[in-house]
């Protein structure tokens, strides 16, 4: 089977109804365009079910769907950013990710080159994760009852035996440590979606984080919590965290790094990049003698070259997130209580 | 935490966007409405990714997305479908189901009345199966963009260690079993949509049949095929078959078991129950000398009571699928051209 990549204008005509309907044309359509171009040797089985190997012990499993708009945006489209969310909901379990599957829900009329692009860029980011898809569905709605392209990804992947990371895992004393700026996708998502232009552009962020993950393990096996966080952004992370420890948590405003383009444009749209969504950082939450290592760790990684120590787990029986200002203030950074960003991810 | 079953009008109002933006509002949701229905101790851990123990060997992982209109119809709702198909999906490798995940995509202004509705009858679904939904997402999109509710199923199973089956598998000599009657589930559909009454209620026959599977293997596990007829029915299937192992496949008409009542409403709406789709019926492939033993061990489980001999697998280069009718004439039985039914599932 040679690589399309390169080719373009492969498949002309728009998604119908036939391509849902159980016939010819939808074999047709998953066989020139889904297993074309996500081949491996588990989906190439034919079954609706992918079958294979794993060694014993513990397995995480996960499943993300994925309604963002626009589809493309920069730095990814629908199809990455389905890989990304998946494995990265695998990988903050502290799993290595084993394999994937994927549903489709496409809208009747969607450009199949469209589509094409969709999945090129999921069997991309598939390969580069080295986690294949094993297996897919598709299913086909009227115009008017869906928006182009919605993929539910699901993964599996494998705890090592000494692993035991938990959101309730967090324990005053400990540190809260993030990988990197904060708010790109959110912004990236945004800034596209209004049509917005800015002096650069801004790239979201999405990337998979399991290998980044492993590095961090291999060094700190004992790590309590990791979270990516996605919609409701850091903020709604942490105070997920920190209500499911039942600990508080205080951060330090200075340390938590945003890009200044990122930090201009939340500016421009009314926004607090605390509650903007990412989907390629993480918060790790570990003892504070493990700090400088895991630090060392992922500052060695190209996904987290800026991570930085951002606050501290602290006994708070009302479970607070707070943030300490520059000029020694505080203030108490509460949950979203409504919506942020609609369709972000 | 009580059973919630006998409440009504437990959650009034409608799906807002607030409800996939990531803060307080989705985590109500997900808390009052989800994991209230679906708890168990691996979704109840709050994880993104649920953890859990698995024995060595070869897993099965498959997915299904569910489109299915209208939402509820007799016999089932998409919440039950969703657990059915993706069950059903793993026992037709061979595997037995440990763990499922759930994606939904809710339209902005549905009711979350019936929202809980479809959730507790996935819950149902899963309790009877013995298999838990152990994580899920949620995401919403604005009215006019989706269709009420899209489920998204994830599942994994342990394949036994002497099963091998394979749509590749069928050989010359085998002879083709199937479950029982065709046709029900779409008719189901159809007649629901189409608001059609007939004397009597056309139920589908949505089931899990991981059951029944087990039953099968363990009296004969050197089954070659099994396949469940989904969309594009009997047909299909046994097309997708012919073609996968290579053979041909000759069917006797008057073995295919077809409810009176579905047979009249086919007639009536122009269907041939051939391509109609089931929920809860299997096709098996086996050696002959195995086919009265396994009818035995189908016709004693409470799902394939009318379980029958329907067919041959031939020697055939062009993989056809040819229908032996009562009069001694022959039909060839082609694969559907284009659409039979949309959103069937």
């Amino acid at each position: 089977m040679s690589s399309p990549s390169g080719r373009s204008g492969l498949h002309p005509g728009t998604v119908d109804m036939t391509h849902g309907g159980g016939g010819r044309a939808m074999t047709d359509l998953i066989e020139d365009l889904f297993r074309r171009h996500l081949t491996n040797p588990i989906l190439d089985q034919g079954h609706d079910a992918g079958v294979f190997d794993v060694p014993p012990g513990r397995l995480a499993m996960s499943t993300d769907a994925h309604v963002v708009s626009p589809l493309f945006f920069p730095g990814g489209n629908i199809g990455s950013l389905a890989v990304h969310g998946t494995l990265n909901d695998l990988a903050m379990a502290g799993a290595k990710p084993v394999s994937m599957t994927a549903g489709f829900i496409l809208e009747e009329g969607y450009p199949l080159s469209d589509l094409e692009r969709i999945v090129i860029s999921m069997a991309e980011a598939a390969r580069e994760a080295g986690v294949p898809v094993i297996a897919g569905d598709t299913k086909v709605v009227e115009k008017g009852k869906g928006d182009g392209v919605f993929i539910t990804t699901a993964g599996i992947g494998v705890v090592p035996e000494n692993v035991a990371i938990s959101p309730a895992a967090a324990r005053p004393g400990q540190v809260v440590l993030l990988s990197g700026p904060i708010g790109d996708h959110g912004v990236a998502i945004l800034s596209k979606r209004e049509n917005l232009e800015f002096e650069t552009e801004i790239r979201s962020d999405s990337a998979a984080l399991h290998g980044l993950v492993d590095a961090m393990i291999s060094a700190v096996p004992h790590i309590a919590v990791l979270r990516d966080p996605t919609r409701g952004g850091l903020a709604t992370a942490l105070n997920e965290i920190a209500h499911a420890s039942r600990v508080g948590c205080v951060l330090h405003e200075e340390d938590i790094p945003v890009r200044p383009d990122v930090q201009a444009a939340c500016e421009l749209l009314g926004l607090d990049p605390l509650y903007v969504a990412n989907e390629g950082k993480l918060i790790c939450i570990c003892e504070a003698g493990d700090a400088d290592r895991l630090l060392d760790v992922m500052r060695s990684h190209p996904l987290a070259m800026q991570a930085a120590k951002i606050g501290d787990i602290v006994e708070d029986d009302d479970c607070m997130v707070t943030m300490q200002t520059g000029f020694g203030g505080a203030r108490v950074v509460d949950w979203p209580s409504g919506e942020q960003l609609p369709r972000i991810c």
